[in-house]
């Protein structure tokens, strides 16, 4: 086998990019030659972090078999959330904290998943079970990952156990998690020197429910209207990427991250609209509904979406 | 959550069965209430070793939504493997060995798999990573896996930590692993006393292979003879089997535990059969082929198999 690529989901957030370097890092110390890559640009949030803790962003790569016949996939499993041609290469090993979906191997793999708020909760658990010290910086960097996926805790996926794990982190970083985090955050909340392209898509990602192609993009910001005062811009841009990839819809969710409450803009089939003002018992005015409360994808958009499409 | 079902997959054999004994009796130590179940009776190779470590036979379930809302897989992923009302009930969690295949849940989990040649391998990580002493007898019965689905270390599948962790468990159970593994192995051998539907579909796995439903069974024995003698009656239980589940074909492995040689009878769609004389380099002669050194459906059979059928 060659040297193992390891790699979290495409546009990668701050847990896929930092998962990445904290399960390569493992790999290396347990005598498995691997590299951590990413599949897209690391955004504003997860520069802060790697800067913060003194790692170069990484190598964006677009094929694995050019290069290795072996992957590590973090932070997903889902084929389509994955590297282009994850069908050529052998995965030896998934390490994450999603539903199973669309996954499926030739021969016996490495699988571990809880369901934590986090990959970097799961990693941490590892490396308690291979007996290693986790180095300053790349605790910082799994600290960061927690961080970004709990909305420093807020989020209902967080669970004891990603608080419990984040709070050894901090000490092993020697950062205050608390004034870390907001910092770390408010770096990626900050839209107006985005793209329109980079708001919709930056963090969205596939999903096929009942058939139908949706995608959910989701964009933290510490005032929606940063965001809505470029509305018709952005559900323009919503609107080129269905054609482009012929998805059924787009439903953009946009969160404060200081009040916890979420704005959603949906472009698409006219005949979807129904099922998402089910899923979140909300109305659609000019594309736009309320989601009060609602910051997780995994646990408070999915699911629902998915009820309402298959009930 | 109601009472979590622990089950191993149809046709059970003893990893199936043990590793629900010993998982159960983990989750119940951690404060998750679950009880063992099988998804059919126990072969004659599981009742000596329930019998020599003192577990009564499981109770035998076809549903599981009639009494619980969540389960726990062991020893499998693929739903056609498991339980028929899989799709009505929550997975809480999966420990297997197995690739994994047509496995998909609408919620995160716990899901930890190892390419080990045994599910009890991969369990005895699980009572490390808990800090749990493990009980005589059921390191008697996890060794009894581990012996079962590695013949006794001889099986390509068997790896390192699986023979490692056998002589752990050997001294807990104060066994000598070789002299109780070889009478366990003798007991599941016999196959004077079975009637034929038991040695073809016993321990008989479906598999969906380039379209195809493939149904691979195996039987154990001390000389392939003593199945072969009974071979018309054989081939036309295999052909019955074939017909009632629209299996297109069925393939049969004899496994002589003694010398870790194989016979193959094969039944079903003669356009087929070219693919199984590809997959084994082997020629079919009266629904018939010779497989020296095979002994493991998993890494000698299905994967051959497949490339054939796919290549």
């Amino acid at each position: 086998m060659k040297k193992v690529l390891v790699f979290g989901h495409q546009n990668p957030d701050t847990d896929a990019i930092s998962s990445a370097i904290s399960y390569a890092y493992l790999l290396n110390q347990i005598g498995v030659a691997a590299e951590p890559v990413a599949l897209g640009e690391s955004n504003a949030e997860t520069n802060y972090a790697l800067e913060h803790f003194h790692h170069t962003k990484l190598r964006v790569v677009n094929k694995a078999s050019e290069e290795t016949d072996t992957v590590a996939l973090v932070d997903h499993n889902e084929f389509q959330q994955s590297i282009s041609d994850i069908q050529e290469v052998t995965v030896y090993s998934v390490v994450d904290h999603h539903k199973v979906g669309n996954f499926e191997t030739a021969a016996p793999l490495y699988y571990v998943a809880k369901p934590y708020g986090c990959t970097q909760s799961v990693i941490y658990g590892l490396y308690k079970e291979h007996g290693l010290a986790i180095p300053k910086d790349i605790a910082g960097l799994m600290l960061s990952g927690i961080i970004s996926d709990t909305l420093l805790y807020s989020s209902p996926t967080c669970t004891d156990q990603d608080v419990a794990i984040a709070k050894e982190l901090a000490k092993i970083a020697d950062v205050n998690d608390e004034e870390y985090g907001h910092e770390m955050l408010r770096a990626g909340a900050n839209v107006d020197d985005r793209t329109t392209e980079s708001i919709v898509d930056g963090d969205a990602k596939s999903f096929t429910i009942a058939g139908k192609e949706i995608r959910v993009g989701q964009v933290n910001c510490v005032d929606v209207k940063d965001v809505l005062k470029r509305k018709e811009d952005v559900l323009k841009t919503m609107e080129n990427f269905n054609q482009e990839n012929h998805y059924d819809a787009f439903f953009l969710v946009i969160t404060n991250i200081l009040t916890n409450d979420s704005e959603g803009l949906l472009v698409g089939d006219d005949a979807l609209a129904g099922f998402f003002e089910k899923a979140f018992n909300s109305t659609l005015s000019d594309h736009q509904m309320a989601l009060p409360g609602i910051v997780s994808r995994k646990k408070q958009i999915i699911p629902p979406l998915t009820a309402a499409f298959e009930g």
